[in-house]
Parts: structure tokens; C-alpha cells; sequence
């Protein structure tokens, strides 16, 4: 008997470049035993009692170090919330930030299942346009007369699924709107580590007055299945979390397995991996642009990614790439459509295509089938 | 330096017969790394991936029939939606069943931590009287010509704060209203397992059309660190929670975890677990109710517990209890006050004591401070 255990359950004879997921092969199965076993053998069973709302001290300054290095900047223990992954995180924002009705301004393109947390709160969503320095300010700024948005969501550093970075003028630009127009600005920060050269600090630096909460995860540096990240914010922000009725009644969102990553953090176990999946996932972005440029440069257009896991391809607006899907996956290739991507059923001649799931040898081969529809349909 | 690792927080000399936990000192450390061991030596990273959104299958297959022989009623694996526990599950339900200024009924008294969540949500609240046989069906069928509720939250089984069991009888009644009047009970049934005695199927169990959700955990049966539970009800209502955005964004919400305690339950070492629990809490809870009335007799009546955690006194009008807690802590001795359980402020001369955290010492010692409070006021 086989039951369904992941999430993707993918044919055998299909490649799935929409799929923006951790490539499986490099799940670090070695490292997460090693380190429950060195958390399991310390004697202390605090990792199996109800924690701190907050989040285990220990873990939060373990993290606050790895995030010190990683992004080059103090961060503090004290600003630090931990959460059950970036999803969970923004589910709780909407909750207790937003009611029904309420605007929120996000990227268009967007994350797209961001956009379905933000339907399940009744949020009404307003996107907004980017160009290749991200998020077009002058046109928020121009919305913000209209609107009085409760939060901008941004992917501001290799964005999902556009792979764009905002500059560091208009992130300076966008906080500073923010703190005018009184909104809070949830940065999803969670491609920051995976840059394949320096990048900008995270959009966390920029807040002056606490109005960026800074949405962080281990799912993309460590392995989804922990469903563990953490809110950065400034401590009077992070207040209504730590404090709110779940956490009061649950305590802190994941004991037990920040108790484990905290001595996968104590062990200095995380810095090795990180460093080796930014090789891979260079090498797979190189292999899958350049097979781009090879297959489709006819027909489609893409900013070269720095970072992260994607890359967002445009066609010539005669192309549909919803309605080529079935063709697609006669082909045995996927790509997701670009018009999840829109908070108003635009961007169909898009898609988003991932490098972090499949191998170099596979990411050549979808884009060859991807290619061969396409160019039949061109 | 010490950092605070778990939520509670008690002085050393404070006697906190109010918090509502598991004993920390039966925490099963040595078990769950047993469990950790045997699953991450498996060779099968799956645990670390995105997980299915119903949850990890094959955990789901080991719960029910954990739950098949626990409940003494077969528990279909189809009838299971994993949770990160009892209170991440009802703030699912709230975002995705209801909406702000929706009527919800519950028990008064109720579980306080569960109105926080709903206060979080904007719902209002109604409390219904509850007497011997728990829950007043008549005046439920009364309130539902008045009011049209989202859903009725009840602990049917070893009541918290209340102790109390629904009857047989009114589970029927109650399920039939439910069915009638076009509303959800969310049964929280995480004591269900913990009885001292043999005792009624959980509420599920009464189930006809669809219009129960049952809650549990392993929050009160092995570990509430792990932040594991469990929504029980028929497919086409778990649907909703299995399809929504919170779920298609980060997958099933604690694959890591329910993998591991995959492996406490196919190595089957949650049956004795909970055996040697409810031996220790009928000792305790034996001890406790010897003491209150020892000492308490004149001056407090509570129904004797046949399982669960939780006696509930209660003291003449006259007193106070919320007006006595500084008094008490001077006295190093807590309690939870009554109206804190309360959806309309009332129950003030109520209190709530727990006897699964302190061993039956202890609770004797601080049954003996809070009579010696409580005499000097009557």
C-alpha cells in the first residue's frame, strides 16, 4: 500500500518546472538526525512542554547569530518571533492586523498562494506594477491617495516569482512611505540567504519605526517539513503576536523542533548547508537560462535570476499560457501559469519556472518539451 | 545567562494550582527520542519535505488506529486532517468557518484560552448554562430561536474547567439541534483518552450529517512541545481546511513532527504512555479532591473529576476570587478565577485547580494555602 506523504505528487514521467519547492535529493536528512540527537541527549524536556510564547530564548539567539552572519547586519534576540513557517506567519498577520474588507497592496506578479491566504481573511487585494528595480513606487504612491491599504506585501530580494530584487533607493522610498500613510509593510524575506553573489541587506534594515514585520523561514534554507520561521520586528510590533489568543492557549508555535534546529544552529551545521545549496542552485539556474536562451529566446524574454529559486518568463501577448497547459502536459511538462500570479486575471502570456526542485540534465529536458509546444504555437 | 524556554514561568516557591498542563516531570523524553531515532534512521527524507496537505498518510493510518482502539469506535484515516494542535485548529476554523461579528456559542464556563481565540477573530460570544449532565439542551434549543450561531464550541468529555461529561442522551439532542438549526459543534475532545474509568465515544461518534468537527491532540497524551493535533469529521467537511490557502501555501502543517510520532505509534509506545498518565492523574486528582475537602469543606462544592485535569470549585457568592489573588500570591499559591471562564463576567466566586502538573504532595500543600486564605475571609 502507498499513502501520499508529500505534498507534490508528481507522474514519473513528468517534469514540473512550476513546482517551487527545495530540490528533494538535498533534503539534509544526516544533518536533522544528528542534531535531534544531540538535543535529545542533553536530559532537558523543555522542548516537550508548552513554550514560550515567543519562542524558545535559546533557539531565538541561536538564530539571531546564524542571522547576524547571514544577512550582515545585528539582529537582535529581542526582535525575533518564531512561528510555524512563512505561511503560518502571514495567516497570523492577516488575522490580527486585518478584518474582512480591508486593503492590501501587493506585487503584480505576486506570490500567488499568498494571494489565497489573503482570500480566506476576505482580504481585497490591489496589485501593483513593478519594473526591473521591483515595485514601481511612483504608483504606489499614486494608490495611496486612493487607498489606505492595513499592509504591502513584497517578496522584496529575488522575488516570487519574478526573481527581480527592489533597489535600495526605493526600499528607503517604501519605508518611508509607509511610515506616512501609516501601513505595515510584510516583507517575505525567505529567498534573502540564497543569493548567488552579495545582494542588498534584507528590508528589515530599512525600518525606522517599526513599520516592516520581516517574514522568515527554514523552509528554503533547511527543509519545509519543519514548518518553522520567524517574524522580524521591532518588539512593541511583535507584541500583539506573542500575546494574541493562540499563542496564549498553545504557547510558542514549535517547541520541539526549535529545540532540534537550535542545535542544528549550536553545531554550526547550517552555514556548510546553505553554502552548498547556493552552488547547486547557481549551477541549476545557469543550466536552466541558458537552455532558455537556446530553446525560446524567439519567443520569450526573462531577467537573468540572482538568487532565490525562479525565473519568470514572458511571451508575446498572443500566447495563453493557461490554455497551453493541457498541450503541455500531453508533453509531460509543467509550468505554473502566470495568471495565478495576478490579483486581476492578467499576466497570461507569463510563467513561472523553478531551478531549485529538478537537476541541470531535467531542467534542459522540460525546457526542450516547453519549447517544442510553444514554438509550434508561435 | 537563562533564557526562557517554556511558557510557563513559575517562582520557586509558588504553588500555581491554575496552570493547565501536563506534569513536566512525566515529559517522555527517552520515548520520543526512540521514536526520533527509529524515524530519521529510516533513510526516507520525505518528513522534511512539504507535506500532504491532510497530513503525512501513513502517520494518519498509525493515528487511526491508535484512535480506533482508544475511542473503542473505528476511526476512519479518511476522517483525519493533521493540525499543529488543539489551538491552531480552532483558529483555522475561525478563519475559515466564520467571519467578525459572527455568533458563537459555548459553555459557561468555558475553556478561556478558546474565547481569546474567538476575541482574536471578532466573533461574539454566547454562553449556555451547563448542569450536572453538562451542557442545558433546553436552553440551547431556547437561544437558537434568538440567535443563528456559526458554531457551538464544547468540551464534552472531563470539561475544562468544569470536569463534567455530556450525557449520552444530550450528545444525541445536541447533534440533532446541530443538524436542525444549520450549525458546527467543535467538540474539543483532547481529554477524551484520559478518563480514569471507562466513559462515553467521544462526540464524533454521535456524528450523523456532517455537522461535528472533533478536536484532538497529543498535547495531553504525550508531548504539548510537539504542537501536533488532529481534526476528526466527515471528508466533505474537512475539505474547506484540506483545500485552503494556508495549507496549499506550506503543505500539511507539521510533517517533521508527525513523523516522528509516526514512529511513537507503529512502535507502539503510546498505549503504555498513556496508561502510566492515568494512573498518575487519578492518584493525583484523588489526592487533590481529598485535600479540598480536608480543608475546603465548609466553605466550596466541586463535582469529583473521572478524568481530565481540572477541578472546579465553587465558593460562596460572597467571595471573590479574582479579588483574593493578591492575597493568595502573597501566600504562594495560585488559582485560576472564574470569571476568566466566563463569556459574560460572571462566575466570580468560581475556581479553577488542575492536578496534572504537581504531584499529590504539592497539591495538598497548596490546597492548604488556599483554604488558609479563603477561611480567614469567610
Amino acid at each position: 500500500m502507498s499513502l501520499q506523504t508529500t505534498q507534490t505528487n508528481i507522474p514519473s514521467n513528468m517534469i514540473d518546472l512550476g513546482i517551487g519547492q527545495p530540490s528533494p535529493t538535498l533534503l539534509p536528512l544526516d544533518l536533522m538526525q544528528r542534531a535531534a540527537n544531540h538535543r535529545l541527549q542533553q536530559g532537558d524536556p523543555s522542548l516537550l512542554a508548552y513554550g514560550a510564547e515567543q519562542g524558545d530564548g535559546y533557539f531565538r539567539l541561536a538564530l539571531a547569530k546564524f542571522l547576524t552572519q547571514g544577512y550582515g547586519i545585528p539582529v537582535d534576540v529581542d526582535h525575533l518571533f518564531v512561528t510555524s513557517g512563512a505561511s503560518q506567519a502571514l495567516d497570523l498577520i492577516c488575522t490580527l492586523c486585518a478584518k474582512p474588507g480591508d486593503i492590501v497592496f501587493v506585487e503584480e506578479p505576486s506570490y500567488f498562494l499568498a494571494l489565497r491566504i489573503f482570500a480566506d481573511h476576505g482580504l481585497r487585494v490591489v496589485g501593483l506594477p513593478v519594473d526591473a528595480e521591483g515595485l514601481d513606487i511612483s504608483v504606489l504612491a499614486e494608490k495611496l491617495t486612493e487607498y489606505q491599504p492595513k499592509f504591502l506585501y513584497t517578496v522584496p530580494t529575488y522575488h516570487n516569482p519574478s526573481s527581480l530584487t527592489l533597489s535600495a533607493e526605493r526600499r528607503r522610498q517604501l519605508v518611508a512611505l509607509s511610515e506616512k500613510h501609516d501601513f505595515f509593510i510584510v516583507a517575505d524575506e525567505v529567498y534573502q540567504l540564497l543569493g548567488f553573489d552579495a545582494t542588498l541587506p534584507p528590508l528589515i534594515n530599512y525600518d525606522q519605526s517599526g513599520t516592516v514585520l520581516s517574514i522568515g523561514s527554514f523552509s528554503k534554507i533547511l527543509a519545509p517539513g519543519l514548518r518553522l520561521g520567524w517574524i522580524q520586528g521591532q518588539p512593541r510590533v511583535l507584541e500583539p503576536f506573542i500575546t494574541c489568543g493562540l499563542l496564549d492557549s498553545g504557547g510558542g508555535l514549535n517547541p520541539f523542533t526549535s529545540g532540534i534546529v537550535r542545535s542544528v544552529l549550536e553545531l554550526d551545521l547550517l552555514n556548510e548547508y546553505v553554502s552548498k545549496l547556493k552552488t547547486v542552485y547557481r549551477d541549476r539556474s545557469a543550466a536552466l537560462t541558458s537552455a532558455l536562451r537556446q530553446h525560446l529566446s524567439e519567443t520569450a524574454v526573462f531577467d537573468e535570476p540572482n538568487g532565490g529559486f525562479f525565473v519568470w518568463l514572458k511571451f508575446s501577448e498572443t500566447i495563453d499560457v493557461g490554455a497551453l497547459l493541457p498541450e503541455l502536459i500531453q508533453h509531460h511538462v509543467r509550468v505554473q501559469p502566470g495568471v495565478k500570479f495576478s490579483a486581476h486575471g492578467d499576466l497570461r502570456n507569463c510563467a513561472r519556472l523553478c531551478f531549485a526542485y529538478y537537476d541541470s540534465e531535467l531542467l534542459e529536458e522540460g525546457v526542450k518539451r516547453l519549447a517544442q509546444v510553444v514554438t509550434d504555437r508561435s
